[in-house]
């Protein structure tokens, strides 16, 4: 589907598809091309999942480079920004969460040229979608030039990876709090490899895109205005933090897979302790019995008529005897509860509810003055 | 075998081998030479897996330089680009699987001129063979200029390591889901060893071959024009997706090889557990009956009618206490069935199939507009 | 609320807020703005948890940028500076401890202008506070500057860390103490785990914070003075040394659990091996005295008179013969104290009191001359 | 001892160490001491294990820095390049292997000028032998420039890397294929420390060389002529390529370590299932014969005529039916061969031969067409 | 204390310290500040644990920046360099061994000026000790300008840090040499932990002053003639040379104790199988003795006169069966000598004797031509 708007000082108006090459050319011929401009009025065109004739419009009325309808027909691994004489092209990536532990990951492919800003995509991106309708009600950036509105969906589009991550953090949390409060959640191996996996995906995504951002807000790049420039600045602060907190999520699921193996250990040795107490313990009282349960004809003991009690008592002092000797070395510690029993448990009753929403949701850009900021 | 092609404006053609120093002379006096022309015709000449004397046309009739010769004899560990004075000496690698967990890599070497492009190789090379093929049916690229021709092997040569990726990704994500699964592959250590040296390999080709692509595309490299620097800036962005994706690649290798140890530990810690509860349950039932086999005149309780089911009684009841004791202390969760046991049911129908080609095989460039893209 | 002070060569005024429009207009026609100036009068804001109308000063008053403004307004992930054309807008984080493991992050935003020095603050920022109270009986540095003021906020700030990160790594140092003496803290793994997350939270802070000072103080930053820029290079220095002891520690975290790890196999290897002498022990003599229990008819042992003193001599002898074995193959080291026994022995008379302040503490600036500096 | 070689076009001639000054001042007087030239006579001077007095050559008649003299004097740790303002000094290093698992180094010290080469070295080194042949018998490379000459021996000396290299790896490869075909070699962790140790070492020379020739290569130093340039730039990609081996090795040792441990586990697992499988068996068997063995006078089975068989077929059915519950929860697998039992084995007939030279070997420089290169 | 010398061409003379300032105005007078002066005469002021006035003649006579003596006077953590105008302020650190684990780290600080070298210390410099002695004896580098005396100085200090490197490594080496010699010492984790601190402090100190020199060598610093920076290239290879050695005892530590918890789960896994070996031998034994030791009065087998050695020869025959099933299996290898057995053996004919001074001590600096540098 293509569709098209125009804005300017008059208003906003949609275009028709069919009459793009004419509006291109009354734009080039308006007034001087400049370099991001300030004047208007600015066009903005939408390719949402185009079909094979909708292609057309890229190559046959904006004069795209191939390479670039190439890159945005398939999946781009890599957000990238090329600066192509005319235009720049920009690939970015947008994420939604797909399930408990999974990621979706779309692909916006941008040309942003003097006077227009085109966008394509072969999924639906929400976020183009929500500044459509603010562009048709006159509410958008467009008017204000088409790196205006490049910024719009850009910061739009970043900030839609923040739940993603705070998601991924707070199950993180979940997990360690589990473990400093003595009680491992049991499946933490698996569940942070799945996190693990999810955290170098974004990445993948993520370095790459704040790449763009800081090529964009730092250096001086054709058809975006000094002022369009420092708002593409806070959008590289908001990746910057995104891949901080991505860099800071791995640390922690290292940390709590070395813990999750320590406390194992701990454990391991108290069973094996405790099964050395039992066998020190039994092995020689067992000798004993098998002692006087000889068939020998002449075994003194067992004619005397204390000799039962005797032996019994000898059991008995020795058994304690042993039992004490261990509770003095301070062999005799509780084995601590396994984790993996708990397992039935879980469920509405879950002694793992999710964490509050805690550090990392207080980042949200543009709020009101945040409550405390306590790290924990 | 040497071969040379010719191609211009007026269509392709054979040249003779022998001709080849009369030609050099041609294109050289016909016009100036021009750094990546425009004009053609364009001379593509081919030396594959080259005898001793046909050596000599690359030092005697081509006159480059005897180290450049000297690194297309023998196999050149790290790909390279050298800038010389009247061309350029590209060493790149291609790989092919060579086995399910092997790869072959082979040398491709390119002379980059004003008017042609020479090709050495030791081992067949297939993007040579297809290209030829291409090009002597006039649908090549050959006719664009040497520069466009080098893109046009070096696009297809890098293409040709994203299946073997892919394979080895595959492999790797198979053994992962079976981690996340709770049936770890038996042979997991093992595989991703192999296919982490796989991925040592690979890299130890494509990081410097990447850089060669990232200077032909960013920097102004005599011989290469304009219009072929944007499309080797496609290449480029291949190569480091690759890059990226081996690094994706090995750090996967490094969770499942942790996860695997952990849920190893876990399992270990399940069997030592029963094996304590085993021994604390029996050995002090053993002890009982060993008390009563003793042999003493003086037992009263043998001699009461019903000592034999009172102590038959005491040993069911501690019995039962001591399981019900473990029962309730969570000792009792089941062992994991155990990874190896499987191993001889692998086969046709194996419980780990190979993955369906997931997000990895997405990423092929080039094709139509993509599925859905959710990461696992 | 709002509160404003203005020092020059003729003292310290307060200034009301309503009156700051007019101040400004007074400041800036006085005399020619030069950049980090030196003739004064200076002025300064601090708008401390401002409410709705209150944010309207920066916005309406200073007119600063609506982004800078938004940064002021929600928790800033990662300290900054952004240079605007007529101030710098900067980003601090000030620490506090809150409870024994865990850090309390603020942020302090600042306008920082020719003549006037704006500070912006959501929560209470203890250095602040203190600085108002000397600027206003004279004492404080806004007399020579907005940049020295500046200097004086931010060289206190960086001061608050020093106690933080100190208290972080004697804790450290007390776990670490005891490994090396053979009596490892029972709750190592749990708090390291909880110290290593306050470290890389730090870091968080730190590190940006640390490039905002080296821009400040190596490069030439509009609005400070070649003098301020010579003080600022001490508050770099500041955080050059709390990021290198940031790494310190982390790395001091990962060696601490190292060993724990590796004393914790010890003992398992020494209880194991306690449990197979055990068993190796008692086996035999157990099998010996089964023998001799059976009830065969024809036993001539049984019917030879010292046939159980002989018995009973072979079970002597080869329980000491296995023993002296063990005791010679170097068996019967003893088993390290276990760890966990000791909790409850915690409290008053802890044997893990706080180290001493150690060398960390004896880093801080300014003081007299220090005592021998040993590294432990 | 010191000698003295002089080579131009009217051939080659030995030089009295006691007329070297008369020599030089000659050369520098002969013509204008281009840079790096091309008339030549050159002279080449080595100083082999010189004496007290020979150390006068290089402060009396060359006038060396006494930093530089120094510097050849003790043995210096690291490759470096200084540039005086009359000459090069350049010091390199060789390695021989002495013995299995040591590696030797040698300092090799070059003084560089415009028309000299003056070598030293305190111990003997092999490719400053081979040269010196070579140029007495006129077909060395000193009369086409000391530079030259410096290449040839340089180029020699980077060579020698690379089978001392190959064998390690070759051990290394012999120990991971052992690994992946489950006989993991019985000394490995011992052997793989061993060889890490020597890639450290071989990396302590080998970094800051590959840097004296990336500068040698790529920077325009004085003293070396274009052509040289071009030659020392292959011996830059040989250096680059053994760091690239001393990286791969480096990982492979690292993830060999890890396999072995991850073996070593799954055998533990094994093991201690074994165990607790015999325990399980026979506790309860043992326990019903203790209970039958009992000397209660009422004790009804014991009279019955059946009694005896009745608890046989119980013992033997209880037994095979715990043994089949094993096998169906798939407990029964072998535990895997252990590693150390075939020490003894080893020798002649061992089952770890030494690789056939791998890979690794392939990559000799300026051999004939190599064979196929599959990486395994 | 404070003490001054004046040196030059006439000769060395002691100054007053009171009569500081009028001899500072003379050299200020004397002839045109050229910066590194080489005509003389030069002055070192050395401050020895000033008291409370005497650090008046930094900020009074010298008028140092404030910040600089600030940094005097506490302990600075990281060595640097600071440009002022008129002086370079450096701070170094030097160190000694305190005890046999422990290192203590003191610091000198330095203003080097145009005629001047003012060294401050806290507490007692060695090193500024003995070269006093060699001034004052006119056998020093002061007369040849205060920046080879500062050299002088800079060059004594970092060869300091060599013997206590040198010392760890040895300590380090002798545990490595006995894991490879299958005897690990026994307190090898704590030994490297606490080495492993200290080079975590070195390096704190080490790795700025590397930088410190690199600047002083590289760059053109002011007060720093070209001769004096020549010299300093000599320091920064021999900083350089330490850091080096640092990162390789980092790596070494790692490695030991991975090998360590090798050996000790190889250990582990050997003493587990003798457990099982055992258990597997005697319980079913131990079961047939039970079996004959049943009280049913009709056993056949008991009544006939050869059951009773039938049951030995089959117990005789099972043990050894099954000893045998283990011996093939490969099961029976020796347990390695545990570890820590051999503690109480230490002392003076201990095992573990100090390795000779092995490749470190080699590297001495300026010494007469060492023997061969065989590394292990
Ligand atoms: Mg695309
Ligand atoms: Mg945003
Ligand atoms: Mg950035
Ligand atoms: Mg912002
Ligand atoms: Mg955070
Ligand atoms: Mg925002
Ligand atoms: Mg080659
Ligand atoms: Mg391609
Ligand atoms: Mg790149
Ligand atoms: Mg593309
Ligand atoms: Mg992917
Ligand atoms: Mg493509
Ligand atoms: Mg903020
Ligand atoms: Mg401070
Ligand atoms: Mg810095
Ligand atoms: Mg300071
Ligand atoms: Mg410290
Ligand atoms: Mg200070
Ligand atoms: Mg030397
Ligand atoms: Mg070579
Ligand atoms: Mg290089
Ligand atoms: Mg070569
Ligand atoms: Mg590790
Ligand atoms: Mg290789
Ligand atoms: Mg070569
Ligand atoms: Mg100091
Ligand atoms: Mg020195
Ligand atoms: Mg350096
Ligand atoms: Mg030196
Ligand atoms: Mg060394
Ligand atoms: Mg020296």
């Amino acid at each position: 589907m293509i569709r098209a708007l125009m804005a300017g000082p008059e208003g906003v108006r949609e275009v028709e598809p069919a009459s793009l090459g004419e509006v291109l050319r009354q734009l080039a011929g308006d007034q001087p091309l400049g370099r991001g401009g300030t004047g208007g009025p600015f066009l903005w065109v939408d390719l949402d999942a185009p079909t094979g004739e909708e292609w057309e419009l890229l190559t046959g009325v904006f004069r795209f480079h191939p390479l670039a309808v190439e890159d945005c027909q398939s999946f781009t691994e890599l957000p990238k920004l090329d600066v192509y004489p005319d235009y720049l092209f920009i690939v970015l990536h947008q994420v939604e969460p797909a399930g408990t532990r999974r990621v979706r990951r779309d692909e916006l492919d941008v040309f942003l040229g003097p006077r227009y800003l085109v966008t394509v995509h072969v999924d639906p991106v929400e976020v183009v979608g929500k500044q459509w309708e603010r562009e048709r009600q006159g509410k958008g950036a467009l008017a204000q030039g088409a790196d205006m509105l490049f910024h719009a969906l850009a910061d739009a589009l970043v900030d839609q990876y923040i739940p993603v991550l705070e998601g991924l953090q707070d199950r993180l949390e979940e997990m360690i709090t589990g473990l400093l409060d003595e009680s491992p959640h049991p499946r933490l191996p698996r569940v942070t490899l799945a996190i693990r996996r999810q955290l170098l995906r974004l990445r993948h995504s993520l370095e790459p895109q704040r790449e763009v951002f800081a090529r964009l807000a730092q250096r001086s790049t054709p058809f975006v205005s000094e002022r369009a420039r420092e708002y593409l600045r806070d959008v590289h602060d908001h990746s910057d933090r995104l891949v901080g907190l991505l860099a800071l999520n791995r640390e922690l699921v290292t940390y709590a897979v070395d813990l999750y193996l320590a406390l194992g250990n701990n454990r391991m040795n108290a069973i094996v302790q405790r099964l050395t107490i039992v066998t020190t313990i039994f092995m020689p009282l067992t000798l004993i019995t098998g002692i006087y349960g000889m068939n020998f004809r002449f075994m003194p003991e067992l004619e005397h008529p204390y000799g039962y009690p005797a032996v019994l008592a000898l059991i008995a002092a020795l058994g304690i005897g042993l039992y004490l000797y261990f509770w003095r070395r301070g062999w005799l510690e509780p084995v601590p509860i396994p984790p993996r029993r708990r397992r039935p448990d879980r469920g509405p009753e879950s002694r793992h509810p999710p964490l509050p929403p805690g550090e990392a949701s207080r980042g949200r850009a543009g709020g009101p003055p945040s409550g405390p900021r306590t790290d924990g």
